[in-house]
């Protein structure tokens, strides 16, 4: 049989299979028909006849109870979910599943005026710039919650970009994107971003090799030239920023390097990535009858290989490494090897989620193709590394015993992707194609431990599930209550919105024992593709709601150069360049006329005056593609060439008031007498 | 005392006003404290434990059941809610008040793959693009769903751009943007879109008053060279499409024409839009000790003019009209009241809304400096008009006498904003200074007309509501059950997170009769400020969930030229123009590989062959700024030139299947010879 019938073939049974588990849901997935009607009594005249008329059902009117929340009660629980390829990450509140916000970090967002000519946007924008393309978009993956001690303490939020290799620091003191790095040795990233368990490091692994550096190089030198990485941002917590100088990369061999985790407590100081395609399959469908496409060739290996990397070792070769790429801190491959840098343990098959447990104690694999999550001891690999009980693979990379490391497999469905954690000593993986959560037992010194390694209840979810969030569940001590599940597909869960269907966060309570798993509420996700998220107890984080100082900078973080108060709004002209001091309040700016001249170059200041929650102000200015949203306190400053001349009215975006309408001026740009217009 | 003292003290009462409303309900809002708790019997033991440990009231029960959706179950009605300077349109189950997805309009959105280089799209932008400034974002205010015979017919969606006077095309067949329309004499609007009741045109209204087609005229020429208008889109249902050649503009005063609404029934064939600032104040603050801010100046009249246009008649003259402004159609105010093409009717003060009843009978306007709602008769207005009970203003424009016309008046708040509609013969007026909703009969031939003319019931919202939307509340059949308050401060009413605040979107339950009225659930709203929204029966909804053929192409709803299906994939190059047909199906394109030469100009066509539902492929592309959200079946079309060297991954950003990840290829680009590199 040829190759590539073969791969033909084993791709429409893929297909099939997949189809199947989808029909299987599709019927299977609402309860509705067979499961009793609730017990009225009691409920009150009105709310009986409520579950009466809409056929609710015990479990409804719980997950009604549970999830509701009235008006100005807060949800105790706040989820950061990162948006996919909608480039930013979103905030919602956990039971309720309502969107508190977006926090718009790689795509321009002009409710929040981001992206829209603020200029310290615009410069953050152009220092994560790729190749100087004006990329104006990202995929977000995996947001990391700034941690001391490995809790979550609400101060800092990252956040990757895979399609372009970038990270995103996001400042919770105010939910606004900070900073912008791009990765000057990555094209692409995916096992992003990942935090130590005190922040200092923010970790981005690795995805689709590529010639370090951006060159080129044919497929054909695949082995040669194409390399996998890791790479380590040094984070600055009193600044607020990744410091480019003090961070650096590490050369991998060219397998795609995927998702890492942070050890913690007995593991802190170690970092645990995966990786696939250990076949360096390197594609090429279409290219004729021998070419294998990706999906089959990289499919191929029964074991791949976690990434076991020794930090602290890594950390000083770094301080002393001269190689440079890109003018960024490059250790090579061959330093790495030379300096027993970093391990591999065999890990089965095509793994995708590498998940510590809260104790650090155990690291859990889920090979996609496998029916199984793999758990490691954090103990015997530490004494296999002693005991040198390894084989060394064709790049001299160590290659631990796979059963001298390995503590136990558990078997839990189709498709094991990722891991959370409780606090009651259970595990939960999500399984993509069973679309169901499965809850197990851990071993060693957890709750539970008597039926160690033990799967315990499994509840479907719809459809194609990714991704799942316990409340704190990758932290060292989980919340346990609540996992949502951030499923893939919708399907014919949601109202009919068109050929683009939203993905379905499915919230399931977690609070029982045993096999007490219920799903509670479905949330569709119609504006982005949640890849991973974490939850925060809400009382861990403290924004300020008006920024400190009338005048405030918030990119800064200090009252900026050009704060205006009242009474010291001003226009002031040096030859072509007039600049703008102005101010808004309820419901008026000052000054409400700028006249100047076409070929003009104008710097704008704008202080929102207001001292009040909730006061913020717009500022819109037509056919110059700039809209601002100026909260209650902030300076905020654009800049551009008065190229169109006219009369222009900027307006404040943001209902104010009820004088709100009246709140706008006129530019007016006279004509350019020089062009005899 | 001079006159800027006079406006500062002004200015400073309101805003006291305003904080103190705010206050207000600020500490009234939370209800849980005094409320007594629900009756818990028969509930369940699981459930009644949830009440007690909530402390939740009778009330919140009541919500909870009534707004719960069980996983499966859809919402019965969907509401289209601008998204303000968001740009876009949001969809939203109804009661769940679940984000069921984001249309993008105005601004770009790349997880649906909107305004990242898709070519039909690219097309579009440019086409309603402002002065060739490449604006990207709009301040979408008005909704308009597409009516038959007065009723939402569920086919398309208008929309405006109030900042630059825009309109955009939705095809609720797929519910994407397909056209977006420049007005080529005005610079902004506000009373936009609405449209007549089988949709032959689409309303746009003014808002600031500017030199007609944009030309710059100095503020001290106010009166003679700047001018309000109204702009008349002439609809294509069979093409979707709003035609240029046939579309007009009249011209009006320079008084801010704001909302618009259109006869209905019995007043079919007229056009009603209020406005304010008839003082003509030009505002100033800032110029000098004697400048008057807008908000003072545009507030002083008793009476501002609500805008009667006889739609027919305008048509007929527009047919012969040989004025253009910048190429378009353009009646001039004297061709306008020498044909007699609208009068004005006294309205008070500094109105925002007009709204039609049902019927058609009668017009409903709210001056926000006024505590009543003002109600006038067409019967009455027709019966003037017949009998020229008028007196001409400056302009020569017949003022109908406010007394002949008006019905009645209904002193309902402060600060009335907007008036919607149900099935029992009650109208519903939001109050922003109250921050409330009030329910008032109407009189004439609806239920209720014994009592016509009554404040019934008013219901807190918190806080500061701007537009309301019932079930079909604006229609010749409104439904009933649910109304919308667009909230416009949050205040306290979610978790903290920052300085911008989330809009609250709070649901109320109309359904029962008289003083019923309830509050059922809160929506933060993070992602966009919608300004007016419509409710539509979700059963008047159709949308494909697979494109019809495998290649079509949205915008020209067919089969694309370059419509590729497997097999058919290949890679063409003349000279440097290098073609690429592409297919993509779980998990591989094809092709994988793409081997192109820095400086080619690449044209890449790419067919999503899959077939089921929510089957979706995206496609990135690094370092070019394109990403793509291919549906099922459909063609896109991406063009760039390839001046950027080195070795890119594409992928699919959809996580389509368990080897979703594989789903890759590499692009790559030779380094050009000729440049030495």
């Amino acid at each position: 049989m040829k190759r590539s019938l073969l791969y033909t073939i084993i791709g429409i049974l893929a297909i099939a299979v997949i189809a199947l588990a989808v029909m299987q849901f599709t019927g299977g997935g609402d309860n509705q028909s067979t499961a009793p009607a609730a017990d009225v009594e009691g409920l009150g005249d009105a709310a009986a006849a409520l579950v009466a008329e809409r056929g609710l059902t015990s479990e409804n009117v719980y997950a009604a109870l549970k999830t509701y929340m009235p008006s100005g009660q807060h949800d105790p629980y706040v989820m950061f979910a990162s948006g996919g390829h909608s480039g930013q990450l979103h905030v919602i509140g956990v039971p309720s599943m309502r969107i508190l916000r977006t926090i718009a970090v790689f795509a321009p967002e002009p409710w929040q005026g981001y992206g829209y000519g603020e200029k310290s946007q615009e410069a953050m924008f152009e220092e994560g710039d790729v190749l100087g393309a004006g990329v104006r978009w990202g995929d977000t993956h995996h947001p990391a919650l700034s941690e001391t001690g490995g809790r979550y303490d609400g101060d800092f939020i990252f956040i990757n970009d895979k399609a372009q290799a970038r990270v995103g620091v996001v400042d919770l003191r105010d939910f606004e994107t900070k900073q912008l790095v791009k990765n000057p040795i990555a094209m692409n990233d995916h096992g992003g971003t990942f935090v130590t368990p005190d922040t200092e490091w923010v970790i981005e692994g690795g995805q689709y090799a590529a010639p370090p550096g951006g060159a080129y190089a044919p497929i054909s030198d695949y082995n040669d030239e194409y390399r996998g990485m890791i790479t380590f941002w040094k984070f600055d917590r009193e600044q607020g920023r990744i410091l480019m100088d003090e961070s650096f990369a590490m050369e991998l061999p060219p397998y795609w390097q995927d998702l890492c985790d942070s050890g913690k407590l007995v593991s802190e100081g170690w970092i645990f990535c995966n990786s696939f395609n250990t076949e360096r399959a390197t594609g090429g469908a279409g290219s004729g009858e021998d070419a294998v496409p990706f999906e089959s060739g990289a499919s191929q290996n029964d074991m791949d290989y976690l990434h076991v990397i020794d930090l602290n070792k890594v950390i000083d070769v770094a301080a002393n490494n001269e190689n440079k790429v890109n003018d960024f801190n490059y250790i090579s491959l061959e330093t790495a090897v030379d300096e027993n840098l970093f391990y591999f343990i065999p890990e089965p098959k095509s793994p995708h989620g590498i998940d510590v447990a809260p104790k650090g104690d155990f690291m859990v694999v889920s090979g996609k193709l496998d029916p199984h999550v793999t758990i490691y001891s954090f103990d015997k690999i530490m004494t296999a590394i002693k005991d040198q009980d390894w084989t060394p693979d064709e790049y001299g990379i160590p290659v631990l015993n796979f059963d001298s490391v390995m503590e136990a497999q558990v078997e839990l469905g189709l498709g094991p992707l990722h891991t959370q954690f409780d606090n009651k000593g259970y595990a939960y993986t999500s399984l993509y194609l069973d679309s169901a959560v499965a809850r197990w037992t851990l071993g060693g010194d957890y709750d539970h431990a008597d039926e160690a390694w033990t799967l315990i209840d499994k509840e479907s979810i719809h459809y194609n599930v990714g991704h799942i969030a316990a409340v704190e569940g990758d932290t060292v001590e989980p919340a346990g209550n609540f996992l949502v599940a951030l499923n893939k597909w919708s399907v014919d869960r949601f109202n009919n919105v068109g050929p683009l269907l939203p993905q379905n966060l499915q919230l399931i309570d977690i609070s029982g024992e045993g096999e007490s798993l219920q799903l509670l509420y479905d949330m569709p996700m119609g504006i982005g593709e949640p890849h991973y998220a974490q939850i925060i107890k809400a009382e861990r984080l403290h924004p300020v709601q008006v920024y400190p100082e009338v005048g405030w900078n918030p990119h800064e973080w200090a009252v900026d150069e050009n704060a205006t108060l009242a009474g010291q709004e001003r226009i002031e002209r040096d030859g072509k360049n007039v600049e703008v001091w102005m101010t808004s309040i309820r419901s008026h700016f000052t000054p409400e006329h700028v006249e100047i001249n076409q070929g003009d170059h104008v710097t704008w200041h704008i202080t929102n005056i207001e001292q009040a929650v909730d006061a913020v102000h717009g500022f819109a200015m037509p056919a110059y593609n700039i809209n601002l949203s100026i909260e209650p306190g902030e300076t905020a400053t654009v800049e551009f060439d008065a190229n169109k001349d006219g009369v222009f009215s900027f307006y404040c975006t943001e209902f104010c008031s009820a004088l709100h309408l009246e709140m706008t001026g006129y530019l007016l740009i006279k004509p350019n007498v020089d062009t005899g217009k």
